[in-house]
């Protein structure tokens, strides 16, 4: 089947040059859910882009009989950061103009939302499906609002206007993924939300790191923020309801390359989630279910370690080393101005857990990033 | 009189090259307040350091029984943001590394006082000067557990340890004067806090903007949000009291220059307020006492234009006009890569106010900053 | 009138989103001279976009029949340099990727012409109009060879492909104008080159400076360099020839603006010289001919300073003074950590000469930019 | 044995914060050689400085009497390069300010010696150690006149100041080896000069690339230009000499890591150099002699692969690959903004060699670094 491709206008450079987004949209014979994918928010972060490309080409050898509801992918979503250099490497991980995170400036819904209580009151006794539509359509018509002010004579910054294009077709998607991987290097790894646990296994992943601390600002947050807050009032007037609304943001690998073993587990893990939930019907499809060997974390246990003194980086413990307290994590080979010899420091482990990030530049200032564990 | 000098490590860079403050401790002969002035806390504001300079120029030809109580003085401020450069330009205003605001670091004791009211309760009775004692006394204990963390295995990002500095040195200050301009274009004016108009003249500006919503990451916010929330607590709890404490950001100009004229404004002024606050103690300096045809703005009405296109910014208002609703601000020379003519595109102006601020580069990306109004 | 408008593709970026060059070519009905006129080549130099607006305006309102030959107009011509930012700033200067100023990249066929005796020499006795048929069909040869090279599979740096672009359009042009200003801030002047001392009275600006020691790199050298080779080398033959090909930089003001004076003279400077030259035929057109008064300099005797310590620079004199050898010319107010006072450093003319430049940053590195003096 | 440390004023910055070099002097108690190493002139070549430490480590834990003549080792001797950061990344590479290499900045004596032959002519007589004496005397009489004008009023550029300190400890080296990496990632390797192959081998490294065009801006070159020039003109004299001046620069693996493998080479190579150079006289140290299976290449050779389009790298061959002309060397997965679907380019090889450099960053823009051939 082919794909609808849609173009839109993203942005006006100075020089009159403009950017775009680009979606392709696989709209299957029957009636179904929104899957929403992009890829490369992160300027540095471009597994996903091969994951997306080799999902088009998979998508293109099945019949649109084979897909129930809608695929949306968005390769290459934040051109700004994807094109943006440092010399030869690739930073692009925050808007620069306005110091903010590409992915830490989305419009959460919730933040806005002061009549919540009363809006799940009034539907306490409706369809869950009927609710699903009446909450969607309350957040479109506040997020509607947006567009007025970046149309007005003041305008907003370039971040709001972004993520303006972005949540525009991806709101009223029912599965959000959004494809990134460490700037530095990580394990491949899936985040995931409250309750959303047994969904998380259909992406066959190793780890999880379930975000059980967040402020809304991230894509992923942003989208499913809303809907978890009114599954909880709900819960709180005495009715236990789930929507089938997903947030899902993928790390795949090592920021600036595409590691052709995290592209593969991308792409088997997207599919088999496409499958599980009921999107891809293709017969014969050989996918496991689901992973039940994989390993849950919570993201408020992520522990970052910071360059307690300038110099350079040597015998750090490999990436997925599981580490106890006490351990050596990593030695600071520390030159020094005052003429005295080098000299090295080693630091030690505080907490036990499992060092799923390291920083790709073995060189630190102090108080740069060396590396992250998990428990 | 003769200045103590102190020079603080800062931090130590990857090639083992170290950076630091320094203080320059005038320490009258007289028991009175400690007045903390900084300068250069954003990379391209550099007219602080000259007011500093005269300041330090005019403070050693007193005496030390001229001065009652202490001023304590430190410029260039943030090595980190004066040093950036791109290309032959000082940006500076933000760690790039973190993605943060230099100036939107700071700790902010209100924050974690989860026991305010209950304190406040236990010194009902006391005398002011016993309440600000012990109150600045629970700052300090709690403040000296970012030490903890800053010297432990994971360490912080450096912004937590360049804080760490500047706060150590200025908690416990009584007036805190931190100096500034635009990283663009801007008048000359004063930020200032709830109830402390009176003093603001003192600095004989034209213009003065209250913060009146804040969230306490400034350094004068993070400085002054602890004792202005106490003062809250006393009032509900039915006793009127102020502290003598007082914090001021001054705005002295244009980005990437010291404007002899901002740099004169900011000298007599910082002069005078010290005067009338009864830190200096001269015979005979002719000084105004109070500026009281000093217009005040509050700071929730700034109104921020941002290019609506790409393109280049003509025919723009001049810095320091009052413009009404419906007045040309300016024109976006844009250009396109469509086959078209250039057009150009008006801008008026939504609210009236005044121009207070005006970007100095006059090419814009869609979305960058262009000037902003206050009314 | 209306242009004939092309645009032209650049590069493609990483994210699929391309760049273009846009040329507005006004053709007359009388056969004539090309003119080739492009701005903006450094990113903050913007003030020639202006200036080609307002000609592209004035062009619009004149008849075919007013115009002998062609007018080519490239605003914006360099998408990277204009629409790049460090925070607020638009630095610009360089192709940051490969470190290379955007206006040291361009072809000189002069470089590899090593036959160039040998064709002057079949030249001799050929008419000037022959002649220059002759080598710009030579060098348009050897420049199509440039292609060839893009179009491999090694490709080449993109300043390659870049400066490819823009010399494939105006190789063949008879006079060439490069709108230029200051990266930081200037005087308004004309660069040119030998023996066209005359044509530059034309543009009606007080200063211009004489290119007598350069290598080619630059967009108007490597336009014009060959053909001063060949008349040099005509006249080391025997024969006086000189070829009404004509190459200008227009240096309009300070970076980051679009200063209205400096646009101002621009414009009627280009008019002007397109009058004094017969490419504009308007009967009626009130300008003057020549400015006589013009003051003349040369680029080998343009003496910059760099700041001997890091610092603040203040006291500077204004651009454009008349300095004498031993005038003071700025201080540096110089600040330490190693426990002592500030200081002030005086710094003094080596020569007399004419301050033509001024950094628009006023805190510096040891070694950075302060001013620049020609005599 | 201990080594004298002398540290050296590099640069005041803006702040009054200050850079410095530190280098370590290990002299033997017999005379001898003079052996300059220096590492990380490139900020994200950081192997060299592990390279350095256990260098000093080992000449720590021997005797003087081991050692004939002086090793001088300069670890991070470009502060500027080494702490410059674009968010998680350390480009360094170019100094940003002036956009130069950071390698090609170098004074090289040869380009203003306009009386070498003459000179030439006077030594034909002498003794190889008078004329070294000699010739060095006049290297250092000219280089002395750099930092009269370092001091003058208008002073230099940094790099000129840089060069100037770099120089000034090397000048008068027998041996000089320069410890860079690849900025990207590339295999291990030794750049050579003319008729050096025999000492080349002693690095133990398995390839080597000659020198044969250089402008003698780089670090090496500008050491070892004026003796090659002189050996020449000797040779032109009808002298053959060749003195035993040497200039390396080792290339250790890849940009922003110190990999142990490439250290441990780099260690082992610069030992054996020594030894076999009678430099370290040590019993029973059980090294090699020199790589006699060592592959040479020349550096007129090289061939660069640039991006033809913009996109993603992928299926690139691995670094070390040996191609033949036709082979496939990468594809580009390049998107578009112009609704059609993503495409897949295949690059083939120009000509067959062997992979020794390939970038970190796999997105490019059309134009960026893909792959370095050698052949």
């Amino acid at each position: 089947m082919l794909p609808v491709i849609e173009t839109i206008f993203l942005r006006q450079m100075a020089s009159g040059d403009r950017l775009f987004l680009q979606v392709y949209k696989f709209v299957g014979d029957q009636p179904g859910k929104k899957v929403y994918i992009q890829s490369n928010l992160h300027g540095a972060e471009i597994a996903g882009n091969a994951v997306i490309h080799q999902l088009i080409e998979f998508l293109l050898t099945i019949n649109a009989t084979d897909l129930a509801g809608e695929i949306w992918l968005v390769p290459v979503c934040n051109p700004m950061g994807t094109n943006e250099r440092a010399q030869h490497f690739s930073p692009g991980r925050y808007c620069t103009y306005e110091a903010k995170d590409w992915n830490r400036i989305f419009w959460d819904y919730e933040k806005e939302a002061d009549d919540l209580v009363e809006f799940t009151k009034s539907q306490l006794h409706l369809t869950p499906k009927v609710v699903r539509q009446n909450y969607l359509t309350i957040i479109q018509e506040q997020f509607a609002k947006l567009l007025e002010k970046i149309n007005s004579p003041t305008s907003v910054p370039f971040t709001e206007s972004f993520r303006y294009q972005l949540q525009s077709i991806s709101l009223d998607a029912d599965y959000l993924i959004d494809l990134h991987s460490s700037t530095n290097q990580a394990l491949d790894y899936v985040y995931y939300f409250c309750n959303r646990e047994d969904s998380a296994k259909y992406f066959l992943l190793d780890f999880g790191i379930l975000l059980d601390k967040y402020d809304g600002d991230a894509f992923d947050e942003a989208f499913i923020k809303p809907w978890l807050a009114l599954e909880t009032l709900f819960q709180q007037l005495g009715r236990e309801i789930k929507f089938d609304i997903e947030a899902w943001t993928l790390e795949l690998g090592t920021g600036m390359q595409m590691n052709p073993d995290s592209v593969a587990k991308g792409v088997r893990g997207v599919k088999n989630y496409l499958i599980q939930k009921g999107v891809l019907q293709i017969h014969n499809l050989p996918y496991q279910t689901k992973n039940d060997r994989m390993s849950f974390f919570t993201s408020s246990k992520r522990k970052k370690y910071y360059a307690i003194a300038g110099g350079m980086i040597q015998s750090r413990v490999e990436l997925g080393t599981q580490v106890k307290a006490g351990d050596q994590l990593y030695q600071i080979l520390s030159f020094n101005k005052e003429s005295k010899l080098p000299s090295v420091i080693d630091i030690f482990a505080q907490e036990s857990g499992l060092v799923y990030d390291i920083s790709t530049n073995q060189a630190v200032n102090q108080g740069e990033f060396v590396l992250g564990v998990i428990s």
